[in-house]
């Protein structure tokens, strides 16, 4: 017996490159074998419950276009109708995961104890639905920007007593998430930042919020929590300045408050652009570092300059976004997380699952390109090639010199060097054979 | 004997600022003691060789638009007349200090020992002449972005005889600012980077610029250099990405290269503008960590993508770029660099006077205004009153608990704290009452 | 009576410049005479109703932070008393008008013929308050972009149905500003323009959106409105790209729909800044074109994507916007609207009072600073020069030939002229002797 | 006999798409027949000569990297081996179309004399090329943006005698793109534009341009030049603010001066990109009004805040650009030119020759998708349906009453419509099944 809400529409099915049926796949073939692994284990999808369950419509020039059964969501029956839907919408999709906030699952009680008690109880019905399917916890979160308590921040409010609510808050999602098996546990400080600095003591907050992190850590570890914790990083929106402003912040970060081997990154394509990288920099930046943790796979609209959340579609962009995820191992306790969510003029049942379904067969797209260019091995030989230099003894031996010792070589020498072409180009369009 | 190139200008005067002469000054009177210090001593201006003597007016869609004596700049007799006019300028404006690239004072001589020779050669000539007046060197760089040598990076090249090239060049030029008595020498690693990741080992490179600022920082010490060592943040242009993006992400790489202690930050405006901050943002996060170096006064058009670096001209924003100086205790052997020139259709001699004039006298309204906010205080009291909470003696203690305990007061204590106003406008207005 | 929503607060005065009472005037004196005309009626100051007393303080990460009497808006008892609360705010602050869109006065009631009677009766409550005192209506305006029903568009939506609604929408607002004496009637499309080109007939939406303005502009002299129809530019949010993109773009709107002559420009600087182009360039395509309505003075922040509605807080700025306005002849029926919001931190009824105090100071200032630079006539000066040679027989001759004749003058004329400087620092440094 | 400057390459031909050949088209068979067209005859590609064979490499940081056999570029022997080795890069490429501006071909020689005869010289050594193949000219242009002379602008010069040089430039370019048979004219105003309002006189510089424009047209016509005089929107770059800001602003801009039915535009992605639209923006905007001139083929990097005319790349978007190329019946007299360049790291020769390649058949597949969703005819049918409502004859006849009668039907007929989904996503994964 289900809700009714997507009455009419079936499972999800895999029906090839030829179909031209909207609602079924046309490249994601879960079971399809891909460098040694199954997709779905590569890309281990997952629904992020607020976009498409919470977000009822709204922007910053207009109210609810949504109207769903489970509205107003202030109720605690209601909650449990709006899980019974995402259940559904999980189903017809196939999807192995899911992500929450604490608020995404339910209603705001107006006080600690009482959104614990209610956390407590919502999470113990997903859990039972959970196990009468075979899909998991990617991360869980809390939601610590939504409510009015958090407007001047959580771990780096100017009031220890907030702090102290958001350590309760986390303490409190991170024993749901453990409860539920989860496999990551995700911060995201939307409100640590500031909106002038004219309020704001940078240095004392940043404190606070290492200081923060390391208490999360720490009580992972009392509770042995396997999964990993992950900051997300994002340069402002809704503050005007946000602490994780992009990758490299981060881990600067998280170096110098002593996390850099506790916590690791999730990123967001929306987030990368909106701090002036492309989505596959950051990657590439925390890969480097490794500090790749889990991806929140959407995009952002080029011409707009706020967070734009939407599905992915462009197939080139998100192949170089999975092939420099396959250059560093693959996801690991990560997944691909579609932090996106329709349009709110996508107002039917079809629009969510619609959706859900273009961006895994982008993302299927994309990941048989990427392990195509990896098994070619073009790019990989190309870089090799261009670095060569490096791998000789002098080279290391020259690393490990100083300044006088290379001068005195560049003038015994007349070293003059010639340039070489960087062949960007060429490059790219071998990218186009594959995408 | 002048060599005539700013015939009918004399030296700039202090004239109040009733005065409507366009080249004197209204409001930078060097001697003016401002919280018990010469203003000349808190600015420490600067002129920058490059845009004044070596830019010749070119943009991407045009060409040379000066016709300077010393064009074309091809020629070590010209070489010395540029250093001529020069000097006459620093006269004019009555500037404490200059900076330069090698490539600024000297022609390209195609090999590293002639570029050697003639470097100098003309610091040599430079030299006399600083002695000659009151002048200093705040620091000197080396250009490492402009030869066609340096396409692909300096430190980052693929190729190690680059690396050779750039590691030799530097201490040329750091031997130089030595002899010359600088108080700061500089890297801003335009070419530190990459066009596209399909090229690009970005883990090599950031490890190969690491290990090329420490054989910097030795040789400083080897040579007894006692001013500061900078590094320069851009995120972009002339590469696509540049390492050095931002304040925060050099202190991360700095740290994980443990130069820390060793290197600090100049910071400038337009670079803070491309990479999403305002200035001051880029001053409190160096001045957080103690690394706030030295300063490069310009400013960006805020609606244009790229480098404009035009002289400074809004008084409220340098106001508060001044204001986070202070609050860090001032500029040390760090100064106010003007990293600006005038536009290309700017083509006259005056043009470079009265820019630096208009640009000198915005700074000294800026700094007073900081100075009138930190004797008043008002800013200060105000954060003060904001982050009370912090300094009891139950909220320390928190910091040093752990989410069990928190969790644990927080139930106990119905901890449910109410939102306060940031105050933010009343702020905003406070500045006001100053600029 | 009041409603003490405002307790402890007193009308505000005008203390002069030496006044640190930060609920004081310092630049701002009604009475003062500026060009030989009232500030008061040069400045035209105007408080928005939407931003002061219907928004509730949520972004879009986070709900409601204002707790407000009048909350929640649902009922129109509480809609006399937000009403209430207004005028006593517009007694306090001494501004002469007021903005307004219906659905910022009366409660949403779901259908047409109940939205129009409720604002019948609060617009006749409001007017009696009006009468009362000696405030005007700056302008009117419908909100047709917050409710569900206007998310595809008002006047370009799809749906015929949905042009009828915004048709009698207009009707029913223009026919309430006129009932209140409003000196101008508004047009702001924020959902006139498109989410993707995917699903949008751009040319027949714009086609319905010309043809619908024509019927606005045929009804205002049918019922005999004194006022200007004035269009707000904008170039995206909420819609991914609106119509109205800016200034030029909206002009040439006007002239292929033939209302060249019957609709002016309402400006504001946040849009601007979206767009791409400062206010002041805005302001001057609009003057160019005999077309400059109206302005709303706000800011955003350089550093954010979004419209951040800031009250204006940089006098160098605001006094360049006045400059140009001065130079147009002044706000003819227009005004200086404060479309401005309180931060949602800044939750205190004094925050709403304190903004609208800095705001109109700095205005002030930059009226001023603007008056000065027109009576000393430095700027204009500058350009008569430049432009001197337009001036002459010959130049008049040349732009009424032909290609050929010219080039035959060139030719044996060997016309080959030199470029002159454009003195651009100069000018700034001369603006800045104002601000 | 060749130049040898493309020693060891042969034409291009076409391999198909299982080739692994870096110079073969994949994609771009020219005598395929799409839509009952020959592909060439489709996408009329142009290689631009300033990019490939004018541009050195520098950029604001750095300059000359390429080293050509025909540099220095100031004596016109070498020029005419630069064109030697133009047309056999196009014999490679096999490309139907070239593009100029006059200072591509022949040195600058300082006069305005000398500079004409040695463009009649370059062109007819070019003609005579040009009439050994079968390649033509799409269009010339006049390059007013480089030379120091036109600093200030051309025909919005301050100086009329610099407008009189630019017209007599003009009619020399006209004269020669006539001479070769070009197909359009085009004119980009690069400096017709400002670099601060407080020297410029913006409405009576219009006024010039459109006067200007208004010549051109008059030239046309007496000559008989059959192509089509074509404008290039671009907001800025090098100027900070340009007038032929985007399509909508150029069109205002024709009509005002009354030349909508002489003039059409002259697209190009980067310069979209930078006035904050897609470039299917532009081409629909264009398309709307019949305006739709020709393209310029390149892209932006969506990271950099400058133009920087790289190849195109990405499918899925060329693929929605020529899908409104198709809809608005195809190019004319257009065509499809390169205005790109490689990477100033890409400095040998095949570089130049593998980029084009990779152009070439991103735009084959994009147009191949384009028409295949064209004879799909899902994209049309859907916009179909969404507007079905404006065909019924009642609402043709709302569309002629008023405002009045609009109220009393919504009134009378109770109108409330509810919204519909506009589908965006399923919209955009049907173009995915196309790309």
């Amino acid at each position: 017996m289900t809700t009714g809400f997507f009455e009419g529409l079936s499972p999800i099915a895999f029906e090839g490159g030829n179909s031209s049926n909207p609602l079924a796949f046309q490249h994601y073939d879960r079971d399809e074998v891909v460098l040694g692994k199954r997709m779905e284990d590569h890309l281990r999808f997952a629904v992020a419950y607020w976009h498409s369950f919470a977000w009822e419509g709204g922007d910053p020039f207009g109210g609810q276009t949504f109207e769903r059964p489970w509205h107003p969501q202030d109720d605690m029956g209601r909650a449990k109708l709006k899980a019974d839907v995402a259940f559904e919408m999980f189903d017809l999709l196939g999807v192995p995961y899911f992500c929450w906030h604490d608020a995404d699952l339910r209603p705001e009680q107006g006080s600690y104890a009482a959104n614990l008690a209610t956390l407590e109880e919502i999470t113990d019905y997903v859990g039972e639905k959970m196990e009468l399917r075979d899909i998991g916890l990617l991360w869980g979160t809390a939601n610590m920007f939504s409510h009015r308590r958090w407007m001047s921040g959580a771990s780096t409010n100017p009031d220890p007593d907030m702090f102290a609510f958001a350590a309760a808050t986390v303490k409190g999602c991170l024993d749901a998430t453990h409860k539920l098996g989860g496999e990551n546990y995700v911060l995201w400080g939307g409100r640590e930042g500031y909106e002038t600095l004219l309020n704001t003591d940078l240095g004392q907050e940043l404190d606070h919020m290492g200081r923060f992190l390391n208490m999360v850590v720490d009580y992972k570890h009392k509770i042995g929590f396997k999964g990993a914790i992950l900051v997300e990083p994002k340069p402002q929106e809704p503050s005007k300045h946000q602490y994780d402003y992009d990758a490299a912040t981060c881990i600067g970060f998280l170096r110098k408050y002593g996390l850099e081997d506790e916590v690791k990154l999730n990123l967001e394509q929306g987030h990368a652009i909106l701090a002036g990288h492309s989505f596959e920099h950051e990657i590439a930046v925390a890969a480097a570092e490794g500090m790749l943790g889990s991806i929140d796979m959407n995009r952002n609209d080029y011409q707009s300059g706020w967070d734009t959340d939407q599905f992915p579609n462009n197939v080139p962009e998100v192949a170089l976004a999975y092939y420099h995820i396959l250059k560093a191992g693959g996801l690991q306790t990560g997944g691909t997380n579609f932090d996106a969510k329709v349009r709110r003029q996508s107002i039917d049942p079809v629009d969510l699952i619609a959706s859900h379904v273009g961006g895994m067969d982008v993302c299927a797209r994309g990941l048989k390109a990427a392990a195509a260019m990896i098994e070619d091995g073009g790019l990989e030989k190309a870089l090799t090639e261009r670095y060569a230099g490096w791998s000789t003894a002098s080279a290391k031996d020259m690393l490990n010199s100083d300044l006088g010792a290379i001068q005195a070589r560049v003038l015994s020498e007349q070293i003059n060097p010639e340039p070489k072409s960087g062949r960007q180009e060429i490059l790219e369009n071998y990218v186009n054979r594959f995408v």
